[in-house]
């Protein structure tokens, strides 16, 4: 699977006193999606470790730009894909789209593919992605 | 106020299942940073809506560069500043340093500074922040 | 619509060190609930407001007593219904089951129906939920 | 330590569209308080297992009775202690009063003191809290 396609109400539980969302809620649901686009494709957390020996995908780098708000009750969808595999990191992209039509924001996460590294002094280490889990990324 | 310094100790509530802080808990600690620096320089929400008629600084960019995690137990120090004022927006930006010395992570916030307008689509509107507010943030 | 039933798949986003759900989340996982209860039955929180008035369903007690706990990628069922009407109050039940058919937890919620009451300390007070409400809790 | 004070300064971050702390975040800081009201008594979750071997102190129970909101800048003081140890299982209550002096809420946490049971089907189980570790929560 290439993309992932998530619909989210915005709830109560995720509006702040202004009756949109809080803006960290976006980034969980970033990583929620990433998530769920790696399982989608039998990489869950469970399989990264048991077949590829990887402990997790730690953040590098993330970010949003925000066009337009999310208001309580409204529905958007968020759309996840991995844009670029980059040798020990990649760069995840989510775009989320208000009922309406009109964009919400744009988000990223640059994440490391990490092994354990007893030696290390982080106990862990980046290592190149492998071309038979990038390969998993097609429709 | 220029500078607004926080030590958080990174407790269970914070942490994932690799042991180090969910990342998005970050951007929840610079809106609280954020909210700290302005209501030292007396520009806390409810001042802001009182004297300058805001109500609210939504959100325009936000982002983050990880350097080295952050691990239960461990206390970290974030220092927070407003590093640019640019008309009707201004960055907000993040540093946290471990206990160790090291870099955890740097992050930015660009937000505006937004009154009603009732007769937009939105219902609000960006202006200029105004110079006395901008001048309370001196040491 | 007397049940409402959600399928929750445990995430990374939800769990703490020890793998398993932080407990705070089955709190927030119990107002989404509500808010899907209601909302299936024509009382979102929009509604509620335009045909009721209220403006909102402020806590009274909250509570749950835990079973099992809930591992990452394991995936749950909540079933939320309305126990209990009790003239200003009522009562949320919330019972979770584990995939393997184990009980996870059961917790609930006790709201007020409120509407303003600008005279009062509070700016609100407690009022009997109307019949026309309560009926719409039916299959 | 027999009691541990907290002061929390109710902010942006924590509250709801409706101004007021969004209800899951007091079970937040109940979780907080208790590692730290531990912590101070040399039972952080570091300590707990290196001494005693404890890899968690996994809910049982909680719940909270709501007395009257937490607004946006209000600041509130939280007190925890144990209440009761009662072997296997102890129970942490946790008081907050608003800065006007009223109750905002009291509440609890039954929690089990656990230890690794490689034999069990859940892979812990709880045993009785030693007394070397009661006896720290004296004044």
């Amino acid at each position: 699977m290439k993309e992932y396609k998530s619909r989210i109400r915005i709830e109560w539980a995720h509006c702040d006193a202004a009756g949109i969302v809080f803006y960290p809620y976006f980034y969980t649901w970033f990583d929620q999606a990433t998530e769920r686009l790696f399982t989608a494709n039998g990489l869950g957390y469970g399989d990264l470790k048991r077949e590829f020996g990887v402990v997790g995908m730690p953040l590098v780098e993330s970010g949003a730009t925000y066009r337009n708000a999310c208001h309580m009750v409204d529905s958007v969808e968020q759309t996840t894909w991995v844009d670029e595999w980059t040798g020990r990191t990649f760069v995840v992209k989510h775009r989320l789209i208000r009922s309406d039509g009109r964009p919400a924001l744009e988000g990223f996460e640059r994440r490391a593919w990490v092994v354990p590294a007893p030696d290390s002094s982080k106990g862990i280490k980046a290592i190149a992605v492998p071309q038979t889990a990038i390969d998993r990324f097609r429709d």
